[in-house]
């Protein structure tokens, strides 16, 4: 019996550690920024006021340095340099700020060095509740966040993993999934100013299943744990509560709050498109044949992105020194088994384009 | 010789540290919050786009809610209920915005539980830099931040606290010291809107000599890194390089600006008012005779706001054990002498209120 509720989503890992990891969700985010950058030179400009980029779910914030990059780009051209630009990104209370800051102000890639006209800024909040005034935001990206629900169903899990679980666990997370989207889009569409567009970047499912592709580095990771409770580096109790709040989207669940019309909310869909994102770290293997590094590259990027939320689940998970080792414990299983058996992890990427439509 | 600028300010204890500690800031700031009041009261409110309030040097928040707080309940007489207001706390990028985000969004006397139509946000950029566009900001914040310097003087430091150092030392950090606070007052005339109001409240400087009432805790300090390099703790130039930039202000300091007339940057002096800051935790101490208690809250104070900035001074200041074991040592001593010799820590705050002119 579950008598807390399990958190849908931890922060990624701090100490700038997902900003150096998730590589695959930055080239994820790539196949989006030609429909970001189509926004910027399509939304509505009106006025003298600031422009307002949101930049929903940004994490440690070096994947959005490029897309952000592009979108002043496209807008300079437009504006000319003397109207402002403010550039909020947002993510949980409990995300690590202060690297978001430090790559903002400082990384080479950032998009504020050279233009001082362009102003960011951070919002603590889960993207589940409203964050910005209404008809704020002229231009919005979420790449890689959206997947994560806002909280997990108070049900017995029979797995860490949406798509590797059955029956009513995992019936229920899709239920809250999509009441999560529908309040994600309602919420977002608040926020936007007439004439604005929302871009939309998110792990995709595949029609049949719903899996997604990282199935079987959870399924490793799953077996991990198990040994971990055999062992005794964690309990029983804390290994039935781990999950993550996490699901792939089809294409029809995205598109699911449009189906009896050609809105939803004042939103208009404006592209929707399924991509292949090969895994660019087995590409550099069969290349250069390098294990350590495939094997470095996919274990940075679980730990950097799932770890945290599984360590909320110990029941020290607010010693910092316990996460420590269980990450550590786990990462290390893991890297073992992709050792012994290296496999490319493929996914999609589903990518849409939002259209907010005049109040009449 | 010093081969490396010497950092003028670190953000404060991390880990919520200074939220837990920072007592005496607090209490001075209180003084000015009459003033704030009468800001929100008299602000120029037209349009209808969203009311923003600024909070420049914010730390970790805690003590930004009182303040914000009032504020908002001043505003919402004039606005009603439906109009957005969005607050946005600035610091250091390398501050602690988790526990900033933290404590705005879930301290039980946050000002932003209770209604919906307020939005907080962060930015993490220096103050001495412009953080926001210009006429952006109807309502300005500044609480014990402004004495912090932007930057150290390039010149030998005979002690870590102005009013102790002595000849060029002290005129380098009093003449970098004139500069920002005209640096600070160009940048938030510049964001103010005409109508705009900008409250500021600062440690304040004796008019004989400077001092400012902490010099005997920074001599107590001054003694115990002595000690830390005899007993090879830190190394001498360690111990050399270690500066606080801060400079109490004496009241004249703070008007220079205006002497040639009645404004500066379009800002004119309201209200400018010196307070005599008794220290609460003597007082405690008077009444209940608890020296625990009040070397507490001594050392805590001190270790919160200035032993971060001391530490950034190690060899190996980006070595989060080697931070800890020096902080642990400086206030093992701090405590001891404290111990010995209590006395009262008594100051003066200087509160400040701006009005923006219109353009004309």
């Amino acid at each position: 019996m579950l008598d807390e509720t399990t958190p849908a989503s931890g922060a990624m890992e701090g100490g700038g550690a997902y900003n150096r990891h998730a590589k695959l969700q930055a080239g994820g985010a790539f196949f989006a920024l030609p429909l970001f950058e189509a926004a910027a030179a399509q939304i509505t400009l009106d006025g003298a006021h600031p422009v307002v980029i949101a930049d929903y779910g940004s994490s440690q914030g070096k994947n959005s340095l490029a897309p952000i990059r592009a979108a002043i780009h496209t807008l300079r051209s437009r504006i000319g340099p003397g109207r402002a630009i403010i550039v909020y990104h947002t993510d949980l209370p409990v995300n690590d700020f202060r690297s978001l800051f430090g790559v903002v102000e400082n990384d080479p890639e950032t998009y504020s060095q050279n233009d001082p006209g362009v102003f960011p800024c951070a919002i603590g909040r889960s993207f589940y509740q409203a964050i910005l005034p209404h008809e704020h935001v002229d231009l919005a990206w979420c790449s890689y966040a959206a997947q994560w629900i806002s909280e997990m169903p108070r049900v017995p899990l029979d797995h860490i993993w949406h798509s590797c679980m059955t029956g009513a666990a995992r019936d229920a997370i899709e239920r809250q999934a999509a009441q999560d989207w529908e309040a994600f889009l309602t919420l977002r569409s608040r926020e936007l100013r007439p004439g604005g567009r929302l871009v939309v970047a998110i792990p995709g499912g595949r029609d049949d299943d719903g899996s997604s592709g990282f199935e079987r580095i959870m399924n490793l990771a799953y077996e991990v744990l198990a040994d971990m409770v055999a062992e005794g580096a964690v309990t029983a109790d804390e290994r039935g509560r781990m999950a993550l709040g996490v699901l792939a989207r089809r294409r029809r669940d995205l598109l699911a709050p449009f189906q009896d019309g050609d809105t939803y909310c004042n939103l208009k869909v404006e592209r929707c498109e399924t991509c292949e994102h090969r895994d660019s770290a087995w590409s550099d293997y069969e290349r250069d044949g390098n294990l350590e590094a495939l094997v470095d590259k996919h274990a940075g990027f679980y730990r950097s992105t799932f770890v945290p939320t599984l360590a909320e689940s110990l029941r020290l998970a607010h010693d910092e020194e316990t996460r420590r080792k269980f990450s550590d414990r786990l990462e290390h299983g893991l890297r073992q088994r992709l050792t012994a058996a290296p496999e490319p992890m493929n996914s999609l990427v589903e990518t849409i384009m939002f259209a907010k439509l005049g109040p009449g």
